[in-house]
Formats: structure tokens, C-alpha cells, sequence
């Protein structure tokens, strides 16, 4: 490929997984490897775009959707400006999944699924808010994995198990799959580059 | 000033006035220079903003300030990555304006208020969409400028009057404004830019 750093190759990297299952981590991992790597990053956290753009909004499905739908949009305004978009919801349901990522494909973008997979009964053991343990007594209605739906994706572009492998491994993963798809230059196109003089990450070159 | 295409002063054009005073209209004139610039541009108009982000609110004035509130929120986003972002939304509080621009330069970019001026009376003459009538009748509640408040901006930075000057004077005068912000290259600068071989407006370079 060529070296495309700031050319604007905008994606949506998108994590989907129960809550606990480790999104929120990951995009923090990934983000600063991006960033070194010269693309311009932004993580929408589901709590963060929760209070930004859906107050008021509950979680029924309607209402998740809704949220989400919204969280899709912002993604694409993104990903088509050249941004790196990372989206860490538990976005339960597919078939909204789906809809985002015709929108951002149909702008030309890419869309990339990660499955963030976590076993319930490991997350209900950690539970590091006690809401699983809360949702499984019955006390919390409409929790996803418990007392409301969480529909795995049939087909994610990647697929991590955070009960299994390291954080890091994790996101290794991901990152291998996006320079395998041309998105994210390598660490050795990164190198030459600095060795050339376009340490800042903001020169363009058309070929290496 | 430095040619910077596509370096990312990202900055948020924020037009605001009356409905019917040619804010989309003005927002469709700019971007195709802007992006002819070498500019990534995006508009945030307000109906397209309503139906994406805020559908279900109304026209309180906490349902507008909220509206207004999530429009600058995506404004700020696309802005801290580069991006020109306009807004077009007729954005009536004062203080919801200054909010959003104490957001965007929190984050080192620029906010250029433009009010596009209209006197009511030569709306509610043209009146396209025949509301000013019905609101000047009593027929609409919660009309802005009329049975709802608009409160003009106390010190913008770009002013124009639809009323009094073709509308690519008004384009040209927001123009120059960017120019002199040293947020978009002038013409000039693209020209001699395309006469060095970076035609496509990618090439960057730190001096002229």
C-alpha cells in the first residue's frame, strides 16, 4: 500500500460487546497507537455521546436504537472527514449495526466490526460495578445479557476475547487488521517516514 | 500566513438568524470554494441535525437550546480533527452560542460567529415558506422572531445583510474573513500551489 498517513482514509472502528467486556479499555489502547501512527483519532464512548447527544433517551430498544443511530451518525460525518472514528457502545442490536455500516460503506468509508467477546459468567464475576449481580437477582430490569437482548454479530471483521488474551493482544489484533486493510500505515512505513523527515506525521507521500 | 491546506486549522463557521435569511442558502454558496480551497468541509443544517440527532424535541426553549447544544457538540468534534464545520441553524439564545464557542476553542480551534441579518419585514414579504404570515397572524406559536425570541449576537465576527447585498458578496465577505484568520488559503496561494504540481490540494507545505 501507500503510505496514506493523513491522506484521509477515514473508518469506523467499531466495538460491540456487553457491558464489562472491555471497549472502553481497548479504544484507550488503541487510540495512542493510532494517533502515533499520524491518523487523526476519535473515541465515542457510549456513556460520553449518552450525555452529549441522548439525554432523555432510556433504554428500550426504541430508544437504544435511537441512541445508537445517533452514535452512527457522528461516526460517518467522521470517518467520510478522515477521521479514525472508535465507538465503544454495547450497541445490542444488529440489525442497527448493520444500517451504520451501510451508511458509512455507502460514503466510501470503511466500517470495521470488533466483537468485544467476554462469557457472561466471567463478566458476572468480575462485575466491577456490582450491576451484574444486581440484573441476574432480578433488581435491574432491561440489563443487556441478563434481562435484555444482546445480539452477537453473525460476521465482525475481528474478534476479541478479553477473558482469554491480554489487553494488549487484543489490541494488537485490531491493529493488524487495519493495516492489513491499508488503514493504518505499518510501524515500519512509520520509521521510514520519521527517517525522512516527516517526523510529525503530517507529510503526505503518494508511494514508499 | 503559512499555506496550511489540509495541515487542520479545523474551525466552526456558525451562521446564525432568522428563518428565511438565507443561512443554507449562504452555507451552499461556501462550501464548494471552501472545498476548492483544499478544505474538508461539512454542514450541519438545522432540519438535517433534527432529524438525525434531535428528533423528538420541540421548540421550548430548553428543546432548542438542547438541538443547539448537540449541533455544536458534532461541530467541536468534526472541528478538532481538521474539518471545516458550518452550521446553519437559526440558533436563537445567545448564550447557548457562547457555550458552543467556548467549547470549540477549549480545544485550540477557531468559532466564527456570522450573523446573517434580515429585518422582519422583508421576510415576512418574501415569506417562501408562508409561515411569517401565519405567525404574524397568531397562527404559530413559537415562532422565532416573531411569537418566540431571537436574540441577535452581541459581537460577531462577520455580519451580513441579505437584505442590502447579493448573496455572493455576502459569501465573499465571510471569505475574506477566513483569509484573514489565516484559516483558508487564498486564492493566490491555491493558484501558485497548482503551478507547483500540488493541484489536488493534499500537498503540504509549512512556508510560501
Amino acid at each position: 500500500m501507500g503510505l496514506e498517513v493523513n491522506e484521509g482514509r477515514g473508518f469506523v472502528l467499531w466495538l460491540t460487546g456487553l457491558s464489562g467486556a472491555g471497549k472502553t479499555t481497548l479504544a484507550g489502547r488503541l487510540v495512542p497507537e493510532l494517533r502515533a501512527r499520524g491518523l487523526r483519532v476519535e473515541v465515542l464512548d457510549g456513556d460520553e455521546v449518552r450525555t452529549n447527544l441522548s439525554k432523555g433517551l432510556g433504554f428500550s430498544k426504541e430508544d437504544r436504537d435511537t441512541n445508537i443511530r445517533r452514535i452512527g451518525y457522528v461516526a460517518r460525518l467522521l470517518a467520510r472527514n478522515g477521521v479514525a472514528a472508535v465507538t465503544a457502545a454495547i450497541s445490542p442490536y444488529r440489525e442497527v449495526r448493520a444500517e451504520v455500516r451501510r451508511a458509512v460503506e455507502g460514503d466510501g468509508a470503511e466500517f470495521v466490526e470488533v466483537y468485544v467477546e467476554c462469557p457472561l459468567e466471567v463478566l458476572a464475576e468480575r462485575d466491577v460495578k456490582g450491576l451484574y449481580r444486581k440484573a441476574l437477582a432480578g433488581e435491574l430490569k432491561g440489563f443487556t445479557g441478563v434481562s435484555d437482548p444482546y445480539e452477537e454479530p453473525s460476521a465482525p471483521d475481528v474478534v476479541v476475547r478479553t477473558d482469554e488474551e491480554a489487553i494488549e493482544t487484543s489490541a494488537e489484533r485490531i491493529i493488524l487488521e487495519l493495516e492489513r486493510r491499508g488503514l493504518l500505515p505499518t510501524r515500519f512505513d512509520v520509521e521510514e517516514l520519521v527517517l525522512q523527515g516527516g517526523a510529525d506525521g503530517h507529510e503526505h507521500r503518494t508511494d514508499v
